[in-house]
C-alpha cells in the first residue's frame, strides 16, 4: 500500500488538488481511500442527541453506527496515522494535511511565501494556486491538477513507494538511516524503498489478521522463543518453515 | 469480550434502555462499547460537501475523518458484526438494533403484543416501556430499566457470555451443536460457554505446513513463549488471535 499527504494553508487548493487526483487514480484503475485530517477543535461528526451520541454521552467508549449502505466507526481520539492506516488495503491512501507521519508530500500554496513556509524535504511536489504562477521552485515541479493533471499524477506514480515503518532511531536504523531520512534518500533516488530490512523480515507476526512490524531485535527475541519450545518437538528440522496461530483464548 | 443486543420497535425504549445498561456497567467499572443499527435507508452521518465528502465522490474508497478528538472512519457499506466487533477490546459491547448475530438478546417492548412479534430464544431479558405492565413474560423477567437497573444489568452479568463464532453448521459443529444453538443451550444453562471446541483448541503449530499435534500442555508452553514477547508490542490486544511465521533463513 502507497500513501502520500497533500498539506499546507486553508483555502490553498486542497481539497481540489486532492479530487483530482482521486479522480485521476481510480480513471487509472487504482484503488483509492483517503484520510483528511481537521484542523478544528470542536469537530465532531456526529450529530447531538443521535442515538449514537446517547450512546457516547452514557460512556460509551468506542460508537459504531450501521446503516444500510455505509458502517461510521467513531473512535474518541486522534488516532496514530499507523493505526488509521490499518483500516485500508487499497493501492493508494491520500492524506489530507497530515505532516505527521513519515509518507512523501505534495505542497498546496497560495503564493512563494506560503512555500517558503511549509516546505520540508519530503516534498516532491507542489500544487494549489501558485501552479498559476510558477512551474517549478528549486527543483521542484509547481503542477497545476486542474489543467496538468496527467502529469501531477504521473509524478505520484513516480515518486510515491510502499509505506515506511516510522520508527524511533534508538528502536531501528538498521538500513543505516532513521526511517524518514531513509524515505528522503527513496525520494531523490539516493536509497531503495526494498533497503528497509523490515521488509525483508523472516519473521511475520500477524495480530488479528493485522501485520505487526517488529524491529529486527525482537523478531530475533520472538523467533528464538518460538525455537526454544518447537525445536523440542518431534517433526522439527532445522531451518524448516514455523507457523504458530494462537487463537481467542477468551479470557474473563 | 461479551457481548449482547437490545432490539425492538422504536419508542419502545430501546435507547434510553441501553443508556442506562452503559451508565450501569461503566459504574461497575466493566470498559463498554456500543454499536448501533440503523434502520433508515437515507442514513449518512457525514455532511454534504464537507471535505470528506468530497474526497467520497471524487472516488475515495475509504474515508477517515481525523479530528482532535475523534477519528471516524466511513467505511462505504453494512459491514458484518464480526467485522465491527474487531475494532473492539472492551469488556461489553452492547448492540442497538442488532439482531443477525449469535448473541443473547433483551427484547425492548411496548405492548404484549410486540413481545410476541419479536421474541425468540435467544431473549435473557425483557426491557421496555412494557416493564411498567408486567414483571414477567413466559418465566422471561421483564425488568425496568429506570427503576431496576440493578436487577436488569446483574441479568447482564449473569447471562452474557464472550462471544461466540457463528459458523456454518457445515463448517463446525464439534461441539454437538451449531454456534446459535450452542449459545441458546447455555443460556438455558443446559451447556457451558467452554463447550465450544474452537476456543479449546487454541494453539496450532505448522512446520512446512504440516500441523504438529501437541498436548495441552505443550501448547500452554508454547503459548506462554510468544505471549511473553508479543504482549509487549503495539498492537497486542487481550483475546487478539496471533499468527507467526517464521520463515527458511535459507531462503532469498
Amino acid at each position: 500500500m502507497k500513501a502520500f499527504s497533500v498539506y499546507g494553508y486553508t483555502q490553498s487548493g486542497k481539497t481540489t488538488t486532492i479530487e483530482n487526483i482521486i479522480r485521476e487514480l481510480k480513471k487509472r484503475r487504482y484503488s483509492v481511500g483517503s484520510v483528511k485530517e481537521i484542523h478544528y477543535e470542536k469537530f465532531e461528526i456526529d450529530t447531538k442527541g443521535s442515538n449514537t451520541d446517547r450512546h457516547k454521552k452514557a460512556g460509551s467508549e468506542l460508537v459504531t453506527a450501521r446503516g444500510y449502505f455505509e458502517t461510521d466507526v467513531l473512535f474518541p481520539e486522534k488516532l496514530p496515522i499507523e493505526k488509521i492506516l490499518s483500516f485500508y488495503d487499497q493501492d493508494y491512501v491520500v492524506l489530507e494535511g497530515v505532516t505527521d507521519y513519515n509518507i512523501p508530500k505534495i505542497l498546496s500554496a497560495k503564493s512563494i511565501e506560503e512555500i517558503e513556509e511549509r516546505i520540508d524535504e519530503g516534498v516532491f511536489a507542489i500544487s494549489g494556486r501558485i501552479a498559476n504562477e510558477i512551474d517549478s521552485y528549486k527543483g521542484i515541479p509547481v503542477i497545476n491538477s486542474i489543467d496538468n493533471l496527467d502529469a501531477l499524477v504521473n509524478l505520484v506514480e513516480e515518486k510515491v513507494f510502499e509505506i515506511l515503518p516510522d520508527f524511533d532511531p534508538n528502536c531501528c536504523s538498521a538500513c543505516g538511516y532513521d526511517c524518514r531520512t531513509l524515505g528522503i534518500k527513496i525520494l531523490r533516488g539516493e536509497a531503495n524503498r526494498e533497503d528497509c530490512v523490515i521488509s525483508k523480515n523472516k519473521v511475520k507476526l500477524f495480530i488479528d489478521d493485522r501485520e505487526i512490524n517488529m524491529v529486527p531485535f525482537v523478531q530475533n527475541i520472538l523467533s528464538n522463543a518460538v525455537k526454544g519450545v518447537v525445536s523440542e518437538l518431534d517433526g522439527y528440522k532445522r531451518d524448516a518453515q514455523i507457523r504458530i496461530e494462537i487463537g481467542n483464548e477468551n479470557e474473563k
